[in-house]
């Protein structure tokens, strides 16, 4: 049984962990800190959290935990998260980060995005949490930087594509769309039920800190620069992620080629589901409960292709 | 032409002002401020706004206001409303107040709800802007106390019962709902787009501040002391409300005699529209665009009435 | 393991069952009759159900499924479902059925709500499936009639303060919002996204037929016939259910002995869950994984007590 | 004042017609026509339309409208349409058509998009409906086939930069979402709440009857064949619709060159708006009362930029 923590567990992504850990066979929660409701049990903040009555939200003490726990989930906001990682990388437990501050290998890259890196030298320890493309080197690492939402459903689909040749490199556009929960539960305007409500809107067009993360990515899959062109949408609904992605096919790229690829990197992965060919095809629906690499369609080489993880984290 | 100010125009009701005052024939919107966008274009906080560029949103100076105006709508949180009232009051201007500072005749009732009041003396000058109710004296005020939201809803079906004796003055229920945007504009984790879409709760059940401000206005209305069972609940929608109200008929009251006091109190009323009889019987909807107090019925001598104003305010 | 089949796999209250089942530890899902799907695997109508490729949707054969199966779920419309049921019930498999057709135990209290009822000599056999009330007889009956949705909301709370002699049996009322889902996955305006989307209205307002349903079990359980006040509402949400419910306490109730009777009655059960008492009161809210009855309040003797299920059926 | 009919006046189009053509000082609404509610009154089906309580719900008869109306719109399906058109352009009155049947100047292209067409000879004395472009030619017209509402949100932005020469002419992709009100009242599973709600998702991609229309009047109004690549979505809201548009821009392109183009083709339209330069940036939301043509920017020559129009129809 492995023994797990949460820092941070009072946030969006931390009640979705104690969900997801809770019913693991081969994990056991043990330990939660909240900074917002320290001393409260889980149940008081989350009623319908049954069965967690004597898990109290503790203060974060690296020490405390570990001695304690064989895992650390930290969805802590970025910033505040590489001012703990170091000493969880000292004591030896296994760092899985939902932050954005160990995503990067370059850490110009981070901080032109974000700001200054205050454990820069842990970057090169970190392995980048995608677990369909990093399996093996996520069971090895003691420190994990999870994926971005938004990279998350950019990346997949495209990562066959280019290591496989089938796509031009550049010129990719990914026209995406998210639901509020990628935002987190702190309180904003932009986050306002009204404001967002029978509405919808792109936002950060050109500037969004999710594109070097993208870019980094690709770029080191591939072998060479990549530069996407990214713009995100803040949709109407709680919970959920469509990419639209389009992109020039190469000469002898066909709907067949790309189906092999895709077959050979995912068919027997559990999280992503390959939608059927016509005649028979379906279109994803962000609602959906597993993500899904869509149908794509070739019209004068261009190939669109979407995929969307149900769970929307930042 | 009426010269109009409007005073917090940044608020949810305040933009809802600027539209209904610039679209009406006998009204000209003057001047507007605000604290939060003070010194910006009313087009630039509200791109939608067009052809009022050149109105800048001013500093809240009684002085400069008083010179310009004939009317000025106050869309100010309530204990600010008050600070502001009787300077203008002096001024001789017209004043409507969307707070809830001077909806109240007694201070204590005021002041147990909400807090200490600092123009007492004003209250006997204010007149409630219940306009169906009180028009006469609402033409002839200085200083109006506009209702609140779930008053109004509850206010107009039950006050033509209450003063024709038609139903029993102990024991009503008013079981209402509400849409996000009576709350404001404001940001509280109770309007995060997350807390509240897919969701439908019930709150402040038995402490709402509503309550007194009902059953003041009912017990004036009807010379009794009224106490009403007020539950209010949040929908997940942005405008509109609905009140479900029970109350127990007299022994004498038929559907049809309920039917002529409405005719009789709203039937050339032009914010209020009377839903037909059975067959033909429709039920209300809250997005609908017009007030409407709905088709009663009978189960064992209770009564069920629901009206719903689609505008919220708070 | 217990074999399992679902008749009518594809409305929305078959395809939860389908996700209940499969996650169950001691069911097994053999059979799934579709009769807009036949002949396709469940996978094909339900992309996101993985790991049920070989399940095809049959014909409803009641010789075929008696051999294979020891349970049968007819997520079947009324008036269908009793057609099947003679010939399930002769053939001793279990048979669950989630219609209204074996709710009643009084045919002309069915007829008069629904229509005429062709297998009335099983209504005796037929027990009302409200788990937390009849676990015993459930246990051991051959035909199961579930509850619907607004009864399931209504006759948890109720039942332990009546049966307790807590509140006055006459004046009982019932105000309940129904999500959509309620309504099926059958065409209609009233489900029409364009209709409900941003509004929120009352239905059927004295003559839903649910309410012979909620009157009949009422009277049962309290040894009296019990007549409530039922006023139904559409959300505009998907899925989930709350009903305000008001009554006149006895004189000698007080919040203990309310709180009292819930614990007794439902203090262990899984699907039920009491909130807390003030000051740490939470009111519940429709989104909640869990079922709950809430705080409940007095004001001038009267009761508000709120419970709902997060899966509505019909 | 022009006389003013509708036909088919029950649907969502036919509906916002009125309360434009209600509103409007010009007009008199003079007569409706509805297949489905012949005999009724409008306010009958629409309650909230106050003032129209003697406007009853016709059938539609040529020639008795022909002597009353100065114009007519037709709000009518597709294939409907062009069945009473001929008659209409006969009697001399003005006819503006919603529906697809007279938007295409090639009846071959309306063929393999729609059906055959019945009324060929009128296609060349059909005028294309978007105001901003066809102005002159839809005043004198006797015929308007009103656009699309897809279209109308990639013609208006992308018309100005073809005719400019300041874009590729190959290569643009429109990724395009929709409310739900697009789809009209029809009832459809694809527009049954629980499918639409909380989920987003692609459709008819590849294959949508709007590609042609697009292509069609691009071609046109730029004198080369233009083949654009349109992927439309569904947004869960009722409302509104925003198109996210990618092209490559020439080299001596600047986002100034482009500011100078929309400035002077719709500087002045009462209907668009132009959001601002950076830095006081605006992204456009679909939600805002005004269609808007957004900001672009510039990305390795790619140009963003996105138009919504808050009526969707069809």
């Amino acid at each position: 049984m492995i023994k797990v923590g949460i820092a941070g567990v009072t946030g969006y992504t931390g009640i979705e962990l104690v969900k997801l850990i809770s019913n693991h066979p081969g994990a056991k929660l043990c330990t939660v800190s909240s900074n917002s409701y320290k001393g409260k049990a889980l149940t008081e903040v989350f009623p319908s959290m049954r069965g967690f009555e004597t898990l109290i939200c503790e203060d974060l003490s690296v020490q405390s935990l570990a001695r304690k726990l064989d895992v650390i989930f930290l969805a802590l906001p970025h910033k505040v998260s590489m001012q703990h990682v170091p000493q969880f990388f000292e004591s030896k437990i296994k760092i899985i980060d939902l932050s954005a501050d160990f995503r990067f290998s370059d850490a110009l890259a981070y901080e032109s995005a974000y700001q200054e890196h205050t454990a820069k030298h842990l970057l090169k320890e970190s392995v980048y949490g995608l677990c369909e493309i990093y399996k093996d080197k996520i069971k090895a690492a003691g420190l994990i930087g999870n994926p971005g939402c938004y990279p998350t459903s950019i990346l997949l689909p495209l990562i066959p594509l280019l290591k496989e040749n089938l796509i031009q490199p550049a010129g990719i556009i990914s026209d995406s769309k998210s639901g509020v929960s990628g935002a987190g539960r702190s309180l904003s305007l932009s986050s306002h039920f009204c404001e967002v409500n029978e509405s919808f809107a792109p936002y950060k067009i050109g500037n969004h800190r999710h594109t070097p993360e993208i870019n980094e990515i690709l770029s080191l899959q591939s072998r060479q620069k990549i530069s996407i062109t990214f713009v995100p949408h803040l949709l109407p609904l709680t919970r959920g992620m469509l990419s639209t992605i389009y992109a020039d096919a190469k000469n002898d790229t066909s709907e067949d080629t790309i189906r092999e690829a895709y077959a050979s990197y995912y068919g027997e992965e559990p999280f992503i589901r390959i939608l059927k060919k016509m005649p028979s095809r379906q279109f994803p629906m962000s609602k959906e409960p597993i993500p899904v690499i869509s149908e794509f369609i070739f019209v004068k080489k261009q190939i669109k292709s979407s995929l969307f993880p149900p769970l929307t984290t930042s």
